[in-house]
């Protein structure tokens, strides 16, 4: 039987890009990877967890930092080689760096401008 | 003298994904790659340009549809290695199927539905 996750195309490294949009504002708050398990684990836990590239691990987000975000829906994109998560964002912060969202630089007369301020310093976030 | 394409971290490949993001609505409307040249033809030009992995060349999007995008501002993420694009999607059309977006289909009970129409068919977009 073809279950929803089979017609997921994952890459050769066996991952798929996800978006995660916050839901009642349209932001977009980051983008992660996700293997097959981690796509799994999301829809079945309602609760975003990506797969992370440098630790080589599942990463259920929010774990450490209480900033996690729950699963509205679940969307696939033409290729079926994306996804975006609507998603509401606890706390309110997406960032590991404190920021509401990853997306805080913009292009500005040919240099990247950080725009959005810090709401919680990484430390506080992270008990470090 | 570093600029700001200097900052932008490219995978092994070059390659760095890219999402459209409509300005107006905030809708999520497609993702796509770009090594360096596109990126820069992208700030040079105003209007979104790719790199097609699968045609292994510079994607001026909406060169054979019309359906252009607009650049309103280009963000960089925490890790500078995913590029958000807040465009005004031209046509009001994003993806190859005819859809206003590529993420048409939701996770609905085990299943991929398609929940958005076919605005134009393929075939009348591209003149096939």
């Amino acid at each position: 039987m073809t279950t929803w996750l089979d017609q997921v195309r994952f890459s050769t490294e066996g991952l798929i890009p996800a978006i995660a949009q916050e839901a009642s504002t349209g932001q977009v708050l980051m983008v992660a990877w996700m293997n097959r398990e981690a796509l799994q684990l999301t829809a079945a836990e309602g609760y975003a967890v990506y797969w992370s590239r440098s630790r080589q691990q599942l990463w259920r987000k929010g774990e450490e930092s209480g900033h996690r975000q729950r699963i509205v829906e679940i969307r696939l994109d033409c290729d079926a080689d994306v996804v975006l998560l609507r998603v509401e964002q606890h706390g309110g912060i997406a960032c590991h760096t404190g920021r509401h969202h990853c997306f805080f630089r913009v292009l500005r007369d040919g240099r990247w401008e950080t725009v959005e301020p810090v709401l919680k310093s990484p430390a506080a976030i992270y008990g470090e």
